[in-house]
């Protein structure tokens, strides 16, 4: 099923079905209200929601009506988790291989993982404010999931189960804030701003064949001010798998349901495949003429992320975005 | 007034008004089931909360019964956001100096905070749960609020506007996980494992002349398996007062209803003054003689953190958790 979430004024927004053509929606009113409930008690709540979106996907649900991904907060608009890995390690290499470093050996067997803020996400379709274009403004395009309960000290096979809901994410960025941010050794701060997310999250069965071992092998799409300029795999160059990450997330401590976590930038070896972040392309200029050509993004630009299956459909609606001066307080 | 929440079998608890002396308590039943139901609608439900305060405190609350911090979560079982600062420098130059590095000079103008995971707290009697004495178990004793909306880009002192209440926090450190995780460059994760609170968050006037200028001016108290090790006073040093570290967040996004925001270890210069983590005490013997030479904590070890006001009465209650095994999966 797919599960969206739309904006009415309050904090966490009302849940709702999406037919799988994100055509059509329905209020999961008499079920549950907000989405975070649902993933509080999942085996009792989720079957009733299948319910609803077999009949709304039968065209039989009476109240359904047009979906609308402008009127989407992010599926969960506050998070009481959300955990960001950097899973493709080729991304890694990019950079340091920029900056002519190496890569440590240990980077290709413990997973990168930063922890995000989750207090504020934004919607798909949001305006992305940002005080100072100066900040190096970067869009990341990611495929994240949605966990359930997961223990202590769990195995990646294990952690794989408690995987709910896949969504697409936008790690804002602010690259100019990154290196004396790292350079004060506690990690990324304010160079992460709000992220957003797609319109709609999935259950992994709506993914068919496409996730396989923890991963979701299909190319991601990123258009930066209309013109495609990433069609990156998700799923082949995914160094470390989600059930991975969240075992990683999971050595010391317990990940309760609701927690989002994250592949980090999508990336592949094939340069073909474009980029999934401004900062890559950089990359590659700096490694391939000794100094970096494109520049971030400026207000008034435009990011749009999507992932289409295999017959061409949308599955998760896309992320689509508008730089914008922050508001002055 | 004072705020706590009971274990009650759900993921947040139940919310309740607890007395000045701690003595008795009353459920907000009928005003907020849920801290963070207060916190998201601060103006319309404190004052009906203070109401029952101001009952319960002059001993005419019909249903009140003996407080038991032993039932408690923390009063945020989870939160959508928990960052830490570092906002003792003393204590980042104490680091330093044994392993002779230089605090660089923008550390004296410019917050260390690290973003902590939030959706998972210890009640503050919980045990305290690690798969591996190796790690390097420490605590941190410190100070926490919880604020309420914070605008994107605010001042220090309209910060300090948006603070809700006052806890204190056991921030729990696996310190022999740290030099690997900040050598990979994206800070604090596996090392920092679920944080504790107190029993009790008060609202700034239960403070009294103690809150002054967004810092608390009493002395922390931390006794490690009975023994008293730390009375360092919260106030005088702490460099970045609350209102600096909220904004500090608040530069790039906004910062939400039932954010938490800790202070870091609590440190004085002058060493009589004890310490309030071990990491500090191992530092101070590096410097003195060469070599740390107190252990880190052992399954088994108990910590009491608490604060006491001028006329010696516990304000938040006691955090008190012992050191156990995590349960195998």
């Amino acid at each position: 099923m797919k599960l969206a979430t739309y904006k009415d004024g309050s904090r966490d927004g009302q849940l709702m079905v999406v037919s799988r053509d994100l055509g059509t929606a329905h209020f999961a009113t008499g079920i549950a209200s907000r989405l975070q409930q649902v993933l509080d008690d999942w085996n009792f709540l989720s079957p009733q929601l299948e319910d609803l979106s077999h009949t709304l996907n039968q065209g039989k649900a009476r109240h359904a009506f047009a979906f609308d991904p402008r009127q989407c907060a992010a599926p969960l608009p506050r998070a009481y988790q959300w955990a960001d890995g950097s899973a493709y390690i080729n991304h890694v290499e990019l950079v340091r291989a920029a900056r002519k470093a190496e890569v440590p050996a240990s980077f290709y067997e413990d997973p990168l993982m930063y922890q995000g803020g989750s207090d504020d996400f934004l919607g798909p379709c949001d305006p992305a404010p940002f005080a100072d274009p100066a900040w190096g403004i970067d869009f990341e395009a990611e495929i994240a999931v949605v966990t359930g309960d997961v223990a202590n000290g769990c195995t990646p096979v294990q952690a794989l189960e408690g995987i709910r809901l896949v969504m697409l994410a936008n790690d804002w960025s602010l690259r100019h804030l990154i290196p004396a941010e790292l350079a004060k050794g506690f990690g990324f701060f304010q160079s992460k701003p709000a992220t957003a997310f797609s319109p709609v999250a999935v259950t992994l069965d709506e993914l068919g064949t496409a996730w396989q071992g923890g991963r979701l092998h299909l190319p991601l799409q990123s258009s930066w001010n209309g013109q495609r300029v990433g069609q990156c795999n998700a799923g082949p160059e995914m160094t470390f798998h989600f059930g991975q990450l969240i075992a990683h997330l999971a050595k010391t401590r317990n990940v309760r349901a609701g927690s989002i976590i994250g592949s980090g930038t999508v990336s592949n070896k094939d340069w073909t495949h474009g980029y999934s972040c401004i900062a890559e392309k950089r990359c590659i200029e700096t490694i391939e003429s000794g100094a970096a050509a494109t520049a971030f993004m400026q207000y008034g630009d435009t990011i749009r992320i999507e992932m289409t299956s295999s017959d061409g459909a949308s599955i998760f609606g896309a992320i689509d975005q508008t730089v914008v001066p922050a508001a002055k307080t």
